[in-house]
């Protein structure tokens, strides 16, 4: 398809948006969707992403990336463009639950994630069978606290080999290291099973057991070297009671993970979410 | 403040938004927010509501709705301009249900309503008071289904005399005949007290007992002739379950109601809403 | 495990739940959870639900039921008991739309749907690889208009082999007709793609957009002679706005439906619904 | 009206709801709704609230009481009895965000809180008019954290002059010593503006937005000598995105923190609430 979509972020000045968009309509572009953002209109940073399409985008993209530099430097941009035919590389790590890989999955057959899904990287050969009979190479390498050097080598290599751009960690469980995370900067994206900040690090549904809220909840979030502290993308909740136990909490968790995890990865195969600062713009 | 939005609508093709930020731009005008939809690219209707600020806009506002012509033309669009300094002039009729105008006051007082509430009429006394207190007049017409032209004939003499620009039915409870309806096209507001398409018509709690609903709702929508069909502007639910009797429903009913029309009547006033056939673009 | 249900309905009274938990008290039953409602404390019809726990239930549940008739009978009660060592045998009807039976398959594989699922049929071979793998029967019986009586034969004959307790129709897209309904009574849970009564009937998601509707729903029901018109059990919406086109909707509405469904079926599954007139009570 | 209510907690064991049932039987009482739960059917706790009507309730209840003195000790029972004829005191504190007492205080003319509404004490003037125009006493008691002893002196004066039964903290920012505390257990219900154990402390909203959340809420707990750490009652939350600023936050927080305050205080006010450990179980 002849889509392109252009993320930008500058210090917000007048004439941007018409700069861009005259660029866009003297490539023969046509603007499908526009969407800005502006910290403040005085010295705040504006961030942009548009989605257009164009006749023969193909064979034109290295060409309006070549000439949106002269744009580009005028304002002090950074940008990128994506093109709809260059699907994203995208890995799945998981461990022995497999409730958020099975959606991932499921989304992915029925034409709801739009990526190529490379490889499944698992500590557990619980989800083998599932991943392999859709055909999706299947890595078991298992991972402790003791053998993490190794195993992230591993890891790393194959998301080299398989070139990786993005790399979701469906309930994987482990945590990784800073050379790990430096190698993909806002391109991890993990669900952690509470409402963040609230039961950051292990254990959250026992801890909201404990504490005795009415609302349990998950936070997609990308990954960074401060413990769940990453920039948020999606949350949700669902209400809870005094019935409700551990095991029950869980269960309703679980379908709560499932549908914030796959909005936080669509969203981002969709290149709609800028990362500024420690927070996201999801346009 | 030196605040102006401008929302256009013409056939969808390219260079629209080239032209129009290029425009802005060429004013002096820095773009705060700006939204757009095509119903379709090939073909399609263009919808664009573009919010700025621009030094000195008093002065030159004229001047810019003149310059504005020429690029409407080319592009064949409908138009205007608001600017903030001029406020909408509203009016809000009442019957004896007085939670949806007691959330209005509120969110006018608090600021977060930004209007000229220039007058309340009522078919009843009930809430004299407590709009003369704020100093708002208030006109008492005693309305019913008899006596109803002579009854819109008052009231649009009193909407011309404050030339109001916004009418909002706070559970009114009266139909307006077709020639008051005409003389405000999508300028008059109506809270009904269902899930629209549900319970259309009289009574939709009492239905919605009868009916055994798990959720009940309510609609925010502009009037047309045909009752409880035109275009719907907001909606919203809460769950009940099967021990409410339709007095749990009519009060769990009040707060939906009081939340659903406050979000419209905003967004009405923030020039949001473009309505297009018989639905809303809400930006 | 050594659990029972008991429900209640008969005309409201003093001392029926003194004597039903007497009656279980000298059973040597523990009560677990209870709930009760009634219509009207004054000449209304007072229901109950009660989960109990009884050492040696096996051995006793005939007596208990022998043993109770003397209260039922004071009281001019309709009762049923239950035993969770009994499951519930279900039959699944589906389509050529697979994600209402994928999530039933799911929860059902995690436990979380306690039944003995019998077979499954339908009117396509989509699904078969998917039921065949987990051991389920699957049959393949084409559906259409003209062959409604033969085919509505061959599935009773089934149901009557399987001893079916449960249909439930995920998305099966075919009327039935009052034979087949008048022989499962309360038995046949249907889902449909609207938040009834909005859009009974075809193609719900297409009305919905041309309605410009800012929410989308699903609803649960038992399956009455009246087309959508049953006992409803449980309903959801989540909100879209203009962008959504028909598509969208559809696929917003898949979750939708599969999570209305999953939780209408498990609490029929655990004896928590009760039918009255034409609504549930849902304990 | 003949209206009672009976809250009972004590370990469980087989028998209590016979026992109890039987004996409001015997007194001539009606059950009107029931609810129980068990923290564990073997060794656990067991809670029960049971709302009842007798006639000549008024006559009947110093009897009442005396007489399930014997069923008590039996079963070991912490119980209370309530009657709907002896309302209780309640006093609200706030500050200067006056959205809050608006709320309760227009509930409570609805007929919706039903309690009998004694006084308000603020540390500034802002709503002496409002609370005055509705007959209602107001102190003032400029409060900080210098004159914090003499303040509360002063208060809890009040609150025995006026046998307040039930405290309600509307935004009253600051935070009472555990002498006061002590006075009131679980008599002190508090609005805190996040989403606990989210932002504890003060300044909720800010960090809300430093975070990058996107869900705010709001919590009301049972005051207790550890700040925001008390059982809570009820949470509610709403979608926010990069677009709101602080006081964004804060304007949608405050619909938010006034629907959970008079939701927790309602139940309050029905004896529906439970404390056990640190936690609430409301029926």
């Amino acid at each position: 398809k002849n889509r392109g979509r252009l993320l930008i972020n500058c210090a917000d000045q007048p004439g941007i948006v018409a700069a861009v968009s005259d660029f866009l309509y003297k490539q023969g572009a046509n603007i499908l969707e526009s969407s800005q953002y502006s910290t403040d209109p005085k010295e705040g940073t504006f961030f942009m992403r548009i989605e257009f399409e164009c006749e023969g985008l193909k064979e034109k993209k290295s060409n309006v990336e070549e000439n949106f530099k002269e744009i580009a430097s005028t304002f002090g941009m950074e940008w990128s463009f994506t093109f709809s035919e260059e699907l994203k590389r995208t890995a799945i790590f998981v461990s022995k639950e497999l409730h958020c890989l099975r959606e991932l999955l499921w989304e992915w057959q029925s034409g709801d994630l739009i990526t190529d899904l490379a490889l499944v990287i698992s500590n557990h050969e619980e989800c083998r069978e599932i991943v392999e009979s859709l055909g999706i190479p299947f890595y078991y390498i298992p991972a402790n606290k003791e053998n993490r050097p190794q195993v992230e080598k591993q890891q790393l290599e194959l998301l080299e080999k398989y070139e990786i751009d993005l790399i979701i960690l469906a309930r994987y469980m482990q945590i990784l290291t800073p050379t790990f995370v430096a190698q993909h900067p806002n391109q991890i994206i993990n669900i952690h099973h509470s409402f963040l900040p609230a039961f950051v690090g292990a254990r959250p549904y026992e801890r909201a057991y404990q504490r005795g809220v009415k609302l349990i909840g998950a936070t997609s979030h990308y990954v960074t070297n401060d413990l769940d502290e990453g920039p948020i993308i999606e949350q949700d909740i669902m209400r809870v009671d005094h019935r409700a136990d551990v095991d029950s909490l869980k269960k309703i968790g679980r379908s709560i993970e499932r549908s914030v995890l796959a909005r936080a990865v669509k969203w981002h195969l969709e290149d709609r979410i800028i990362v500024h600062q420690n927070k996201t713009i999801v346009f």
